[in-house]
């Protein structure tokens, strides 16, 4: 897979109405998009399959379904407000800034050419690589100011209230020194502060109790959360891969310790198998074990779901042994009691009924944006085919699981008289009754049609032509195949339905 | 309805798990919700009909799902940046700060009296209303400061930069006054100032041309979206009633000029009856046409969806003609051209085929979390009933409508042995294979868990006895009549699928 394929799919998003840069109109919005009609349906047909999967099927998961605005506190315990941040660096040559864990690395004392001002008609100068070790990433120069801690949180402010209007005025009053009005600035905005979650995971730490005893559960057990999170990201990059607004899929799940790590496999496994399922290759997804030094501070172990990206296998979920950590961290801050109470053990202490502990936790954590766009990749294909008059042409193609197709069938009048579009409407509404997400299309040839249900993921298309209101059969299309047979019209909805419920990826061919 | 009522929802949404405090066991953030296991499926419920019934069981709407964060651009053209506000007054006997448009009126220059400071000990004393005509709702006193407008949008900063660094050393030099130094942070602030949405309709109009020629929708058609919207409230009141942070179910229905009257009516009469199709209580929701007064702006006719809530006639949708206002602001301010060309009709004043126009536009806006709210007070009753032991006892019984209702199904062993639970689980499986919510559920006695089960709406308790295994059948008990009646156990599944596809509330009761 090339850079050349996620340029084809970013392109076939914008065209097909998978996915737009927000406020287009405007000239775009660095980094953030907007889900489409047919993106929105490949979205909520992701996330439902996880919520079926990871919820309804399982006793032993629950859902939650948190505010985005948390009090401040949630983010001093889990330590996002001292550490959740990237080391910035400006450079004194361009003037650009960057992350200085992803500069260039080059031994300190190693001699460097670049252009003054960054500008290719700058006058060439030389310096020395200081001891940091690396060089701007833009233009290469080695003068380079200290590095700053950049927080990666959105901080905005709540209340009915002009948090500077008080401090202005002092400071106005006072005639400040820069650090003595930062301060002040600061000390002001405080009160008022409030985050938008760089995570959905803590507002599952924060109502495990409420959870816990609301519903009478018994670890192991697990709380399940779908939502949006935002990050500051200095780099954006990759089409949705990394954004500042995303949304995450994450299951907290509460276990004894001492079998954490039993449960850590059973988890990886799962999940491994989950985003498999409904993929064409495989083989383009990876389980990685983090190396010790790559561990956060958090976590006793880790792995990550890897994906073979256009650029190289790259994150898709962690999942991650994070131990007692959090609720033993909010537990401190907070003062309640975030244990368990397990009535059916028997305490080797007292030899008394009950142990109370607190639960290590196992967490998947997937992003459902950035699965959207693997499932993209992997679906996106180009074949030879024949266009509509039996000359050779590229056949375009996204092959996505019907599981998660945004539409299922197509029902379309073979020519928009003779009385098939009535036929075809009827068909249509049959698909509606049954809860098949289906569209009537009548719009061009048969033969555009079908490239454009091909392009859209649709697995099925139903033709109405003419022998279907004699004999009442219609023909069904496969899309992958492109293989077409002849059915009763009757059977069609049932055909559909049957495919659907059919859990393995390609297992529905036609013929 | 009373308050009261209020008050038994509110309490059984925390006990059973629907709805807890955002960060409540770090005192609670003011006004903010998080959505617990079964708040989290009613909701997920609600917004899923909405979503089937306007968008997939129609041919001429199709959904959006954009991103929060928008080109601050967006909300300069929908005027927003200037007129989205809130007239704020300060008291300044009690500090007190209040809405101009919410604080009592009485006639200026009637003498009221006060106490000093606003504290019940402090001294009486006097003076005269203002020609603006209100006093402090909080001590009664006249002495107000002047009303300012206050922004509802919540803004933050995006981009990995430090807004306020360079403006903080230029204020220490300068030593500026108060209003220079507002200025000059203002204007720091400005390039990097972004706003979490306030309403989601306005991602529709940006993205209409996007969507209209990638999908080739023509006239009349309509955007959905279901999504989250932010406003810096300064009255939060009436449980999720209103928050800052919430979640709107949005058409925005375009047609052409001339035939709006039409689809105004179309569209409240369907969102109406749409509301009114899981309600027990059909005649509590009432349809109301604003006075000319009342109208935003932008709106030409309106119809709130109001309900009866336990303090009166409230809010709950809003069906409003926005006429072309809003696709002409975004195609002044960004320079698109946001028409639609039909190709079928011809322009009366050339003669030549194809009329060019700016849509109308027709909205139905509706709040989800307010939805949510709505359906658990029409759904609570309390019944005479009886205990297990045959005593009188009032039965807590949430009468929601089987489609919204969290579990469709418990699957209850009489007693936890003899096989029963494994008898249960068998049946468990059925239902989870067949995609139904339902839980397996032995803990407590079975009149326990039928009370439980009453209080969180699950329609039906299927229950495995000692006779199960003798005949192979179940007991099926009806959540709103409590009839019980006994059933072959491989029908358990189709009885209950049977009973959730019928549509109206009500009309699937056992017996």
């Amino acid at each position: 897979m090339s850079d050349d394929h996620l340029q084809k799919v970013v392109s076939l998003a914008k065209r097909r109405g998978f996915i737009f840069q927000s406020s287009e109109i405007y000239g775009g919005l660095k980094s953030a998009y907007d889900y489409g009609p047919l993106g929105v349906e490949l979205k909520r047909n992701i996330s439902n399959a996880w919520w079926s999967s990871m919820v309804h099927a399982r006793e032993d998961v629950v859902g939650l379904d948190a505010a985005i605005f948390m009090h401040p506190k949630v983010w001093k315990a889990s330590g996002h407000l001292a550490e959740f941040s990237d080391p910035l660096v400006d450079c004194l040559n361009c003037g650009g800034r960057f992350r200085a864990d992803k500069a260039p690395q080059i031994e300190a004392g190693t001699e460097v050419t670049f252009r003054a001002g960054g500008r290719s008609d700058g006058e060439e100068r030389s310096g020395k690589v200081g001891e940091r070790g690396y060089v701007c990433p833009l233009c290469n120069a080695p003068d380079l100011s200290k590095e700053r801690q950049f927080n990666l949180m959105f901080r905005t402010s709540i209340g009915p209230i002009d948090p500077l209007e008080k401090a202005i005025h002092e400071i106005a009053r006072a005639q400040m020194g820069a650090g003595e009005i930062r301060r002040k600035i600061e000390e002001a905005l405080k009160p008022s502060s409030i985050y938008l979650r760089p995570e959905t995971a803590q507002a599952i730490f924060v109502q495990y109790q409420n959870v816990q005893q609301s519903l009478g559960m018994k670890v192991p057990f697990g709380i399940a959360q779908i939502g949006k999170a935002f990050r500051n990201e200095i780099i954006t990059e990759k089409f949705i891969f990394r954004t500042c607004e995303f949304e995450q899929m994450e299951l907290e799940f509460f276990v004894e310790p001492g079998s954490h790590e039993k449960w850590l496999e059973y988890w990886a496994e799962q999940r491994m198998s989950w985003w498999k399922n409904f993929a064409n290759s495989p083989e383009k997804f990876r389980l990685r074990p983090h190396e010790a030094d790559e561990l956060a501070h958090y976590a006793s172990a880790c792995y990550d779901i890897e994906y073979a990206y256009p650029w190289g296998w790259d994150e898709l979920e962690g999942v991650a042994s994070r131990t007692d950590y959090d609720l033993k961290k909010h537990s401190e801050e907070s003062g309640a009691k975030l244990h368990f109470f397990d009535q059916q053990k028997t305490d080797p202490a007292t030899g008394k009924a009950g142990v109370r502990f607190t639960p290590y936790v196992i967490e998947p954590s997937a992003g459902l944006t950035r699965g959207l766009l693997v499932y993209l990749l992997d679906a996106y294909a180009e074949e030879e085919g024949q266009d509509a008059d039996g000359k050779a042409k590229v056949r375009k193609v996204l092959k996505l699981h019907p599981t998660l197709s945004p539409i299922k069938a197509a029902i379309l009048p073979l020519v928009k008289k003779d009385g098939l579009p009535e036929y075809a409407r009827k068909i249509s509404k049959e698909f509606f009754d049954a809860g098949i997400n289906s569209r009537f299309d009548e719009q061009q040839s048969i033969g555009k049609r079908y490239a454009k249900h091909d392009e859209i993921g649709t697995p099925y298309c139903i033709t109405i032509d003419h022998q279907s209101k004699e004999d009442d059969t219609v023909t069904i299309r496969d899309r992958d195949t492109t293989e077409q047979r002849r059915i009763p019209a009757s059977t069609a909805v049932e055909f559909v339905t049957g495919a659907l419920s059919s859990t393995s990826a390609g297992a529905t061919s036609v013929g």
